[in-house]
């Protein structure tokens, strides 16, 4: 089944070469307020610095949706969105050689940076100078038509520069670990550096996508956890998930026992909240990190930060090398995403339960659903 | 004149040694709507680690002003505030050896602290779990009697255990060095902690009290400095106490243009203002640090602090070792800060000028011109 779309991909392949362009089925949004649906779409054809993977699985981020609904400002349609892209390579360019064909590989929310900023000479191309390239919804300059924007994963293939491609541990689950692509790279990141592990006391805010793979990494590194979720019903998956401690945040005497007793909280929670909360709970020179994005600004004292010498930061995603780290770091631990499989047109409905948090902790497409053609 | 009044003290301390106290003059707020005037007051005798001070020079900070008028919750009346404190030991007690008489020292906002939690045992005293005992209007544990409060420097003398005790270097004005004790380490604490030096750009946010210290701090550690005011008059003299760069904080156009750049911000403002027009001007992992109070709390925007990993952090005064070593880097580089002095009774009219940001750049006492009696 997949090999016969493999060969039909080819056979569009060498009928559109002269446009150094291919045809791929992908679901899409038309607008910012039309479902997702399968459309064809082009993918530049692979170069010699690039890869092309068929891809196998993608999951499903919240990103996805503001996205797809134009919230972050308007998007470019057809949206056809996802980074959390696991897959195996099917054909590499002329001057790549760290991938072969059939290798298990990911990509995930970069396919490309300027290379030469600081930023991107430190191995942190998420904070490109001139931006990133994002997998989906960026402006593709590497497309050989003006005007173009890139597209995610919800899609049969890829071809991405082989900076941008992560090698995937053959002993993981490829399914469940398509989330690592993005939720876990997110959390990862802060956590190594901010030199998490051994001795520290760790705070996690929010257990979802993001929020369950912090307490997967922070137990892994050595580090004491406690989940602060607002659901009593979460407390025994918390524990399950190896956190520690579990304290309900709506219990203002459990928050006020935990007082200057973190060393690091990492805070995943997207919605509007009081961050004050927690940065109470930093003990002195704590550090406090957003990996979530709420819209709205939010209220800081200036005493909190101030008594204690706390700091609030924020972090985003993570770079190439880090990524890749945190792979074979997974691959050593055997961490993966607690995941929930859907199939391609499943993810209309997915979309309303990701946003009533009815789901633990990520949905991944099973790209065999998606339909040879649209 | 000095030397009268000290008989007047001893014969006072001979009198009321059965209590462990001596009587002292000082300036007070009898409530939170008072002008300062005259007082009596008893300070404890000087123990065997205590030292006792003579006060020649007391600088006046806004903190005082929030106190006297119980601008941060209600103050204990009389409020004696003051704790920019230099004057020249008199007394010392059995175990203490490292001052004697005559030595030119300092006291700057604390008197004591718990000694044995992390934050002191770290020699950031002002972190203490239990709150350091704060040099004026703070309970009085050490004081002999039941109930008593802490009365700061703007009196004749005071009675410190001898670890809160600093030595000020001869060579420097010792006028001009009390607001070392407070506008000094406020500033410089962060300067030291974030490592700031060599190579590094730093920005500085308001050029008052503590702005100007910034300022003079960061250039003699070899900074890049840019200053920023909203006052185009403050220019000339940003550029005179060494900043290598003013901007106009106004100037929406100049603020857009220092996008990126800064490694390091000391945001010196304690009025109302948006961090964020700042926080972005940070480059990748840039900290930004609060060192002024505003009353009521930031907006601030998580897109900003997440696309850079930059830190919005606070800093409080500092410990008493890198007091001591700011005083001694001081000594080294000649440095202190620019002010007006004034005599005592000039204490409210000054407070007024404070209020209107009008002093170039810090109030100081010459404490010589304390009525002998009150």
């Amino acid at each position: 089944m997949r090999e016969g779309m493999d060969i039909a991909c080819l056979l569009l392949l060498s009928v559109e070469k002269d446009r150094h362009v291919f045809s791929c089925v992908g679901y899409a949004a038309s607008s910012a307020t039309a479902p997702l649906e399968a459309i064809t779409f082009e993918r530049r054809d692979c170069g010699p610095r690039d890869v092309q993977i068929d891809i196998a699985y993608c999951g499903v981020c919240h990103s996805d949706i503001h996205t797809v609904r134009s919230e972050w400002g308007p998007s470019f349609y057809p949206c056809v969105p996802g980074h959390e892209i696991i897959g195996r390579v099917v054909q590499t360019g002329g001057d790549v050689t760290r991938f072969k064909k059939g290798d298990l590989v990911g990509v995930g929310c970069m396919v490309n940076s300027c290379r030469h900023c600081h930023s991107c000479e430190a191995g942190l191309e998420q904070y490109c100078d001139a931006l990133p390239t994002w997998t989906y919804n960026s402006p593709d300059p590497a497309f050989p038509k003006e005007g173009a924007h890139t597209y995610g994963g919800y899609s049969r293939s890829i071809v991405v520069d082989d900076h941008f491609v992560l090698r995937v541990p053959e002993n993981l689950d490829p399914a469940a670990a398509a989330p690592l692509l993005c939720a876990g790279i997110t959390t990862w990141s802060p956590l190594a550096h901010w030199k998490v592990g051994k001795g520290h006391r760790v705070g996690v805010v929010g257990l979802g996508g993001l929020g369950h793979m912090a307490v997967k990494f922070a137990v892994a590194l050595g580090a004491e956890v406690t989940l602060f979720t607002t659901s009593p019903n979460k407390v025994e998956d918390g524990k399950r998930l190896g956190a520690h401690r579990v304290v309900i945040s709506r219990d203002a005497e459990a928050m006020q026992a935990e007082a200057n007793r973190f060393d690091f909280i990492l805070d995943a929670v997207s919605a509007e909240h009081d961050v004050n909360e927690y940065l109470g709970l930093l003990r002195q020179d704590g550090h406090m990190v957003l990996v979530g994005l709420p819209e709205k600004p939010m209220s800081v004292g200036a005493f909190t930060l101030v008594g204690k010498r706390r700091s609030l930061a924020g972090s985003a995603i993570g770079g190439i090398q880090e990524t890749q780290e945190m792979l074979d770091f997974c691959g050593k631990h055997n961490i993966t995403a607690d995941i929930e499989m859907i199939k391609m047109d499943q993810i209309n409905v997915a979309y309303e339960r990701v946003l009533r948090s009815d789901v633990k902790y990520r949905f991944v497409i099973d790209m065999a659903s998606l339909p040879e053609t649209a």
